[in-house]
């Protein structure tokens, strides 16, 4: 059993207000967390057992169905990262300058550590599949919080890197990490609301690529999902179908062209034009690795998503186009630089929320002007094909089942994500098949954000009083409420006969805090099992029992 | 149980040479550490299991007796290290530029992260004493390798800080404390080899600044210790009395000025001049931030202990006098500055080594001179005081008992350590006492070098083919030949009814090896017990069990 006058702890009266989640509020309150800077934070005793207990369910998961645990070092040096060329190109990075002139990494990820180590062990097919995990303290020089306090300078993950011969070999693996990962979130009681959502990947492979997302009203990610036939997305890769609001007019107009200066964003279109968004276009440049200069345009009350985009255009690099070269091609101004007008050989995209417009409003290529009741086969040609590459909005459909989705905010608690060969080609990773030929493994990765879940979990399970604790993961089962030093012993005692982890009995055995304090303590930090050993209660020859979950309380008599 | 085709591991024909100590070699060999870079390590499953079983041990003997775990972050802000002046003085920590324009410290020590920490909790007298610990990743920016593998840029360390009412309250807690290390390094199989040195401290107190010393010939430490009262120092604060070797002469000789042209160390003078080292002296000038200008005198073959001449001097500052200081005062080149000749009112101290020389040479304060033939009450005034300032030698007696030390390596795996106010005078951390005036507490702090104790051991327990382990952090207890596939499922069942933890036990699984490499690979690691299932032992109806301890094999028939 553990005793509360060994540790620092006291509470505050007040929840301090600091972010926009309650459950760190009351985290602070209840002395499970100090900041020591801007999202780094201590642990106390309390939340450091919370994180023990999470950490320790992720590797029973992990050791019984997929691979043992390693640990590799947070420190790594320049070198491995210059080999695959993100030393400069991840810009969240802690670079640290060292003695003898060297410069260190304090890593957020372990690709460029993992892939030469694997190098010494991977020679034969034999050697394959093969995994390695750890759970450590990853590093991110955060420049600010994206939302509230997921995202922290310092965090702990579990990251797990997998290397297989072929695709075939690797499905059957995926499928299996899948399961581990379910069985983890369904012993952290999260499962019911934990949604397995295609998101956004490094290569071009859509398959495989998925983030473990909890549903929860305040959090950052925004998820599609699709009931009929459980598609879910992550709002940056959602494929979609736009409500179409009944726009085709019977009677195609004929096209005018408008002087309208600085009339450039479709706000200002709206208002001073008096075109409804829906019946307006937004256009960008492009310039690509493959493609000089491709134009997108989708309609006025979309944005466009430059990831879709990019996948369907199979292009590694996407950036604006500059000012002069859109002059150059359009003749117009950037702001002016539209579909209508443009010279014929000029790449266009056309997004498929724009196919059933008519009458419709686009810039004219030509500076200060605006063209309106544009029609597709009169005023332009039709495309041979729409394309979806609009950012999802809420109301949108599911091009597959043509069912509106499901939208709602969630937190990613884990991923899966194919790194293909990145890494194993770029540190020369080889391995001889069965016909002893030299080949590249292919690379998985799978995180498990284990710090975040912590938070998570402490932010699902509030309720209008606190949080409500899974068993499982509560800093203890019991807490037992001791008043006057003689009756400490007796705690112990009673302690014994729980015939539960030890480790899990709290006895509050604070001589300077009085009763009614210690019952505050006590439903503050809400341990599913209260236990009062009191004058009180053992004049009536036993202990009060109070539970969490029933809120009942009750009188037991001691059986010693 | 643990199946081996389920982690990386390939052991390596022969032992790679990489630094001064064989346990390093055979960990490489064996495949439980690889190196990221020079000093940093990735641990595999085999060798982070000896890491988790021994913070376990130093976790429970901590819980049970003294406090419990918290975890700090490794990032800290640069405020919290100005308010100490430790940012600029500490020269081998990580400054890490951040996002901002912000300055981090990769915390190597958490001072000034668990003071601040615990003003929030310390109001009162009644809050006292209070102890938090955590096991935790501490970084060094190490220049060079001071010796071999036990100074790392990135290690595990179990750092504790306790804070007290009074004097009196600590002394307490550190007895208690030093019992808890005890029981620790007992546990670990240590402690037999365990010294309980005193060490050098930041502070004046010369009690209770202690470090745990590991007996190892090879390490980084030199430890003096006289068994006949259990008194023990580290070199850099050994008390020293000279071995007397019967030099005083009765005939006191006429003193001879003799002029040698750079002729300026011992030795020079040894081979020049004809003398002894034992009959020559050798002088410093310092200047501190008490006194302007100090001589120091040591026996011509001792060197000068400054640390020791420091704390004779009560001084914090103890820097070497200029060129220009010795000439302007001694009117001689620095090198022929020496004890004789000099003006009276200089303050001068003369170490013990020099109190039954007769007939001795020292410089004479005059350019190319030396005297030879030099004797107190003649040439120069008796001192009042003769102080001991010298570095210890081998040979060296106890001044206490006149005893010669026994002299021996080791390292140090732990220490307890006075910080007295520093910390919390920096961050105006008090209490109240009992008569409500208010007080700064005392500091203490506690170390235990958890992953250098995983290095010390397996260097403490090197025999002639390899590292047996202490059963405790052996990273399994047993490990199971098996041969055939078919074979597999006998070893699983036959695991269980071992009725031992099922993690402890290694399952040679693989199938891709023979049994002449499995056997090998099993002696390699040397567990505790190598359990053989072949088509052999099968034959006979049972297993074979060779024991590391008494190198003995038996064929055990199955009773299932």
């Amino acid at each position: 059993m553990i005793f509360l006058s060994k540790f620092p702890f006291k509470t505050q009266k007040t929840a301090p207000k600091v972010s926009d989640n309650r459950s760190t509020s009351i985290l602070l309150q209840a002395w499970f967390i100090r900041q020591t800077m801007a999202w780094v934070y201590t642990y106390t005793t309390l939340w450091l057992r919370v994180l023990e207990k999470i950490k320790n369910i992720v590797r029973e998961e992990m050791n019984n169905y997929s691979c043992y645990e390693t640990l590799m070092p947070a420190l790594s040096p320049r070198e491995l990262w210059d080999t695959t060329g993100r030393w400069d190109s991840i810009d969240v990075m802690f670079h640290i300058p060292a003695a003898n002139n060297k410069e260190y990494w304090l890593n957020s990820t372990h690709e460029e550590i993992v892939t030469p180590l694997l190098q010494e062990f991977i020679k034969s097919y034999k050697d394959l599949p093969v995994c390695v995990y750890q759970i450590q303290n990853k590093f991110r020089n955060e420049k600010r919080a994206k939302s509230g306090l997921l995202r922290w300078r310092e965090f702990v993950m579990k990251d797990a890197y997998s290397f297989h011969a072929d695709d075939e070999e690797f499905v059957k693996y995926y499928e299996w990490m899948k399961q581990v990962y379910m069985n983890v979130f369904t012993r952290l009681w999260l499962a019911n609301d934990t949604f397995i959502a295609q998101a956004d990947w490094w290569t071009f492979t859509d398959k495989y690529s998925h983030e473990f997302q909890v549903r929860l009203d305040i959090w950052e990610d925004v998820i599609f999902y699709d009931k009929t036939n459980w598609n879910c997305f992550n709002k940056e890769v959602a494929p979609s179908l736009v409500w179409v609001q009944n726009q085709l007019e019977s009677e195609l107009k004929e096209r005018q062209d408008i002087e309208a200066h600085w009339v450039i964003w479709v706000d200002a279109l709206v208002k001073t034009l008096g075109i409804p968004a829906e019946k307006s276009t937004k256009t960008m440049m492009f310039e690509t690795e493959i493609w000089d200069f491709i134009v997108a345009s989708v309609r006025g009350d979309y944005d466009i998503n430059t990831l879709k985009l990019q996948k369907i255009l199979w292009c590694k690099l996407l950036k604006l186009a500059s000012e002069e070269k859109i002059k150059e091609i359009t003749w117009a101004e950037i702001w002016y630089a539209w579909i209508y007008n443009l010279p014929v050989w000029v790449k266009l995209y056309i997004d498929d929320s724009v196919k059933w417009l008519t009458n419709f409003e686009t810039g004219t290529n030509k500076t200060w002007y605006h063209s309106i009741n544009v029609n597709f086969g009169k005023d332009l040609a039709i495309p041979e094909k729409f394309y979806d590459f609009k950012e999802a909005k809420e109301w949108d459909k599911n091009p597959e089942t043509w069912v509106t989705y499901e939208v709602f905010k969630a937190s990613e608690v884990g991923n899966i994500f194919p790194l293909e060969t990145k890494f194993s080609a770029s540190f020369w990773l080889t391995f001889l098949d069965e016909n002893n030929k030299s080949k590249t493994p292919l690379m998985w990765c799978y995180g498990i954000w284990v710090s975040r879940i912590m938070w998570v979990i402490a932010e699902y399970f509030l309720d209008d009083v606190w949080i409500a604790w899974p068993e499982k993961v509560s800093p203890f089962t019991h807490y037992i409420v001791v008043i006057w030093e003689e009756n400490i012993d007796k705690a112990v005692k009673f302690s014994k006969i729980l015939n539960i982890n030890s480790d899990d009995i709290l006895i509050d055995d604070r001589l300077s805090v009085w009763f009614g304090q210690k019952m505050s303590d006590a439903e503050l930090i809400w341990i599913p099992n209260i236990i009062i050993i009191s004058p009180k209660t053992l004049e009536k020859g036993g202990y009060e029992i109070k539970k969490r979950w029933n809120k009942e309380s009750e009188l037991v008599p001691f059986s010693f």
